[in-house]
């Protein structure tokens, strides 16, 4: 019997060699196309090009990437979020510093943001996510408030309303940024901004 | 052999009795809650407590379910924005009309706008409601292009990306509005076109 050889890698039989990383990726990417629910384990493994178990030598299973997926998307978002409060700012700036944060994040996670903004809350992943996006809105929804209060924001409007309003246009940028074309990132927030605070019916405020 | 009894309506064999669009309609529930893509037929027959074959007494195909209902939402928008489209009115004020048309659609149709936000392009019948999405887009962005040639709004945004973060927040509402809610859908409209319009740092215009 031969032993291995400790100084070399195992041998690799023509199968690609992923990393955890590129699996996830690739599979956001498939998630995305056709559905996460629609998508099979076997989906997956033929997209990649590997059999079934030598997926699950990479991830433990379908719901174990979504969850990384998912995680890696909202922890992203809640640091934005950390950082804003963490500023000793007036709430218009940390709500600003959000918004910033948000568009950052979408662009720079795009496959992952998307995948979030579609789950139904049909697993307990997918649960715990949407449970950690009302947790993200309701204290974005409170620097909003504060920001009335301190006589920045017109108090005519619902703050939650406006919240979810803004974050509309926010999340609305999954439907038609790509990365690469037209449209410059950081060109988006300011955009985003001069809408939700100047409005459309007077050039943004210098 | 019993002749039929043409004064009588046929034995009903304890099946629920459902006209098509009932079917559609609880077709396209199941479809937002599990995805179209991760819906069989055999699921959808489950759902209403029908056989398979009886299912395909009211209707021809899962695809020719997704169609009615996306001609449905796609032809009430584009009946919206033909009503604005027809009227002599300033360019800001088609504007409005084809902002509270859309929301007034999105809120009656709720479902079968839902539904038609996800489409992803899998088929024949979501490739075309997607080409129907964009040319309602292309005539929206032309009706705020005029609008910020008649000087009624900002030059300083592009039309076409102005357009697409007003619409962000009008197909947000699919995913926080309830009919019956506590949110009134006429104020609905009202703070959208308040957010797009006058921006969040001043009180809404009279």
């Amino acid at each position: 019997m031969a032993t291995p050889d400790l100084d070399s890698p195992p041998p690799r039989r023509g199968r690609p060699g992923y990393d955890r990383e590129q699996v996830v990726r690739i599979a956001v990417q498939l998630f995305n196309e056709q559905g996460y629910d629609a998508t099979s384990v076997a989906d997956l493994a033929a997209r990649l090009g590997l059999t079934k178990s030598a997926l699950y030598h990479h991830v433990a299973s379908k719901e174990a990437i979504l969850q990384s997926a998912l995680d890696d998307a909202l922890g992203a978002l809640e640091g934005a979020l950390a950082e804003a409060l963490a500023t000793q700012d007036a709430a218009i700036d940390r709500l600003r510093h959000v918004v910033r944060g948000a568009v950052r994040v979408l662009t720079e996670r795009l496959p992952e943001v998307t995948l979030l903004l579609r789950v139904r809350g049909n697993s307990d992943a997918e649960r715990s996510a949407l449970e950690r996006r009302r947790a993200f809105d309701q204290r974005v929804t409170a620097i909003v408030r504060d920001a009335q209060r301190e006589g920045a924001l017109a108090d005519d409007i619902d703050a939650a309303v406006a919240t979810r309003l803004v974050f509309g246009m926010v999340n609305s940028l999954t439907e038609w940024y790509r990365p690469g074309g037209a449209v410059d990132p950081d060109r988006l927030a300011d955009d985003v901004l001069r809408v939700a605070l100047d409005g459309l019916d007077r050039p943004a405020a210098p």
